[in-house]
């Protein structure tokens, strides 16, 4: 019992690691970048929020907790940026052993199901994950659009590529979707956002 | 619709502050404060990870919820050292007004929903609010044991004061309780937390 207890503290601690994470995304302030402890609070709480919008039903407990854990094997694989797509098929490996070794902290029961939640999240084969991955999607666009599309500056990334890598959002929150292209067309009618 | 819809967006930008909220507690490899965004969502992973040690029944989904929330008001109010008694007290009523103002964005009946999450936390009458309460004691804990009692070292705090601090711990969840009295006693023969 104490072993389980202690295998369970140890994987909380090692989740610590998660806020030295840096992410491509600034705050919406544009003070810093957004780490990933940050992030997976934020979508978590923004799906609670945003729920009403899933386009199928889903249990938003589940959602939550695929949220929650999503992003923790960057702990090891660190944070790849979502336009770069080379980078993104090398990533996949290293995000597999990642799992293995931080979810394999905790007790086999408890590391099955905590491994089930990223695969889950990672094969978008549930509404729960559909609507997961479009407010993952959602919120770094939200950051970006604040602070006046500094990220998507330093990138050199246009309005024709960021809708069609956002489009995702589309697949669980149609509604939300039609917002957010609606703000980005403000963002290139201000001209902080690049047509093409 | 796009009215409500634009109200959540909103409220969900207005979140985003919470990442400038710096605490007292330091992360585990003592670099720098933590911040509010950071430990809800540091808290609410634990406490899913930690649920079978519960000292009642909880539905685990509504105490996520909890925690993923329950510090949100520090936006305006600011965070307030554990140990300081005389300052808690006034920090009530600012945080009743944060509450009115940064819940109040939301549309009405969300408004309602979300103060009432981070109403039940405060009042800690439910066996889910007696849970999330033990684990937002325990995480701050944990980091200050990583980083061997800087925090406790800063503001002259000693072994009986962290004890009785954090015995509400062991109302939500004992055997944490515990196991965590175990590792302060550590702390103490290590030398880096003064007995009394």
């Amino acid at each position: 019992m104490t072993d389980r207890l202690d295998a369970q503290l140890a994987f909380v601690l090692e989740l610590d690691k998660a806020k030295n994470v840096l992410r491509q995304s600034l705050l919406a302030d544009g003070s810093r970048r957004e780490n990933d402890a940050e992030h997976m609070w934020h979508v978590a709480v923004a799906a609670a929020v945003l729920a009403e919008h899933a386009a199928e039903p889903v249990d938003i407990g589940r959602v939550v907790q695929l949220l929650l854990v999503h992003d923790v094997v960057e702990i090891d694989a660190g944070d790849v940026l979502v336009y770069d797509e080379a980078a993104r098929a090398a990533q996949e490996e290293r995000e597999r052993e990642a799992a293995e070794r931080i979810y394999g902290l905790l007790p086999p029961d408890q590391a099955d199901a905590f491994r089930g939640l990223w695969e889950e999240f990672e094969a978008r084969e549930t509404p729960e994950s559909r609507y997961a991955a479009a407010i993952d999607r959602l919120q770094p666009m939200l950051l970006n659009l604040a602070n006046r599309g500094e990220p998507w500056r330093r990138h050199g990334i246009g309005a024709d590529r960021v809708r069609a890598v956002n489009a995702v959002i589309g697949l669980g929150a149609p509604a939300v979707w039609d917002r957010a292209r609606a703000m980005l067309d403000g963002a290139v009618a201000d001209g902080y956002l690049p047509e093409g």
